[in-house]
């Protein structure tokens, strides 16, 4: 696949941006970000499972009913949520942005992230908006990434080409995590663009089945957010025959978009709350996907195993012991594990027991930034990934008073 | 409830000990334990849910298969878990006990504690169990519970005195925690005793309904163990009717179960790896048993939550992010939600809502080390109690190098 610079604005015709408008009133940050297309897309969404639902989730689903939307206002520094006014705010922040950008106001898809519970006053948006609107442009996607930031420490931004109906088509995203990371639909906050033209229909295909191999298989701490918010906007300026059903065209749709979102995945799970290591574990040999989904993902969210990774620690029981209790349909007397790194791959286990192996040789793959735990469980051929990151002295730090 | 002393020596004819055998080699701490009964007990138990379960739940679910027993032998260190030859290790401990204490190797149940798959050496246990059993003793439980022990910073051990029959009987528990602590079917490792008479029937009875609400509540890092085992012997010491069928002596044996389960728990809460504070959540108005456990139980294992209770910040979005991914049947809308301590209760949202109150209050009241989070759903008239800990830095350095 290949990567090209751009981020959301790597598309055609898309602009971003974005501002520090004063909803953050700790940090002259970028609190603010607005997408918008030249034209009208074809979109879909997908969000959180919670029963408490931020009211921006209320009124996007309301704004995308019609399969359609033409541009993305969101904050961050407060999520609109478990607030009495909150669909209001919601509505009232996509009107302004509505009428800045001369478009009909259920053509806006709207998204909050930040505290739970807070009032979220219009004013500093008001602002904001008027002047964000004039500055959008196709350079815009860095900073409009950063203006979805909140204990991320990086902005997170991808883009890809592909060809479909022979024609060039450009897919971008930009997302931001970092805690109250357990997606169930979707994570937190990613909006996702593209000029490829895609029917309606069958962007929400690709996006549904999309999600179950990504942002679903991607938690940072085991709490499936209120706020989570997955968005595409496909705007066909590529030139593309409609993608209308499954075929060579929606295949290669489909594979430029599971480069993204896993791209986004893995971005977002190396910059977790406190993370100072990217985990990613691979199960191979799984009966099939779901026990496959499952294991990877009981293993990527135990504290213990994210403790020892933190602290280097080839503590591989810990892994058995999370795939033990994960209710994947696994033969636990043949699961064999390794650790790998860019320091060299270690096996530490077979067929459900301990095998000898160099602790130094462990420690030092176990150092490296990026450790992937490779399990094979010898029962089929289904595989999946799963993305965590390690559990250090930095995430409680960050969640012990994150109000302030 | 009357409290008495005695722990698990409390009911009449159970001797306990234990000694420092060699299995933890870097520290002088007993890791061997010994209860034993001086008549054929009654006996139940219930076992961690993993697929990966430890050698010696296979033994000693074999030698309850009848359910009788007369004495546990126990260790720390190591918990012959993922061992090629673990369940002959465990098999040779039963019967190194059975022959000292005089009692067939069937009668004893047997239960291990610590790292998982490294093997476990049977000669110091043999060393071990021949200088225990001489010493075993009516005061011996603090001796046995210190033997349990793995990263608990103190001993755990409980008896109450009740009227059954007639009769005064007695019962009393020790147990162990604190870390990979999220039971589902028993916590890591409890032995009660009890010299009330009651048929192996109802005592398993009473057993598996108590679990229920007790230790299968309890979390301290949502990481299931492979080992957990709570076994019960009774020995009918006390002279009362055996307890054969459900009536006012079940219930009050019932009653006494669950007031030292739920004690235990509560210890093993405050004592978990790492903790500062005992988290108790405590719901009611819910819909069914079923709401109301789903819900409490998602708010302790939450690590968001337990990170701003470590930080003493009364973030309640959070507990209402952790009810709304719980799966539990509410009604977002309707929920209240206060903090309480020693120091007062303060109400912090209504109706699904935050409303205004103070901070300075609130943090005084979370400064303190028993919190409780009150959370009333007004949906019906279950109520469920559920018990966890703070997530704190000394939990990651704990797990961050827990082998060494």
């Amino acid at each position: 696949m290949k990567e090209i610079s751009g981020g959301v604005c790597a598309a055609k015709g898309f602009v971003a941006g974005g501002v520090h408008c004063g909803i953050r009133k700790n940090q002259v940050k970028n609190d603010l970000a607005i997408i918008c297309s030249e034209k009208r897309c074809s979109a879909a969404g997908v969000y959180t499972s919670n029963l408490v639902k931020g009211a921006p989730i209320l009124v996007t689903k309301k704004h995308l009913a019609d399969g359609c939307a033409q541009a993305v206002i969101a904050n961050s520094g407060n999520a609109n949520t478990c607030n009495a006014d909150g669909v209001e705010i919601a509505e009232k922040m996509c009107a302004l942005a509505a009428e800045a950008l001369g478009l009909p106001a259920d053509d806006i898809v709207i998204a909050s992230t930040g505290v739970i519970g807070q009032p979220l006053p219009i004013e500093p948006i008001e602002a904001g908006v008027k002047a964000l609107v004039p500055i959008l442009s196709a350079d815009g996607s860095g900073e409009a990434a950063t203006g979805i930031m909140t204990t991320d420490t990086v902005p997170k931004e991808i883009a890809v080409e592909f060809t479909a109906g022979g024609k060039t088509c450009h897919l971008g995203g930009i997302c931001k995590g970092s805690g109250m990371i357990h997606p169930n639909m979707a994570t937190m906050l990613a909006f996702l663009t593209t000029d490829a033209a895609i029917s309606p229909k069958m962007l929400e295909k690709a996006l549904n089945d999309d999600v179950k191999g990504s942002f679903n298989m991607l938690s940072i701490d085991g709490d499936t957010s209120t706020n989570d918010t997955l968005v595409i906007l496909a705007n066909g300026m590529a030139g593309n025959e409609e993608i209308a059903a499954e075929g060579d065209d929606y295949a290669a749709f489909a594979e430029a978009l599971h480069y993204i979102t896993t791209s986004l995945c893995r971005k977002m799970a190396a910059d977790g709350e406190g993370a100072t290591k990217l985990l990613e574990c691979i199960v191979t040999g799984a009966k099939d996907l779901k026990a496959a989904r499952i294991a990877a993902k009981s293993v990527i969210c135990s504290s213990l195993v994210k403790a020892a990774m933190f602290g280097a620690d080839a503590n591989w029981g810990r892994v058995f012991c999370a795939v033990g209790y994960s209710g994947a349909d696994v033969d636990v007397m043949k699961m064999d594990l390794s650790f790998a790194s860019p320091k060299g791959t270690i096996q530490v286990a077979k067929d459900g027991a301990g095998i000898p192996f160099s602790e130094e040789t462990a420690k030092e793959i176990l150092l490296e930034k990026s450790i992937q735990i490779l399990l094979t469980l010898h029962d089929g051929d289904a595989e999946a990934t799963a993305w965590g990151c390690d559990l250090t002295y930095d995430y409680v730090k960050i969640n012990g008073d994150y109000r302030t």
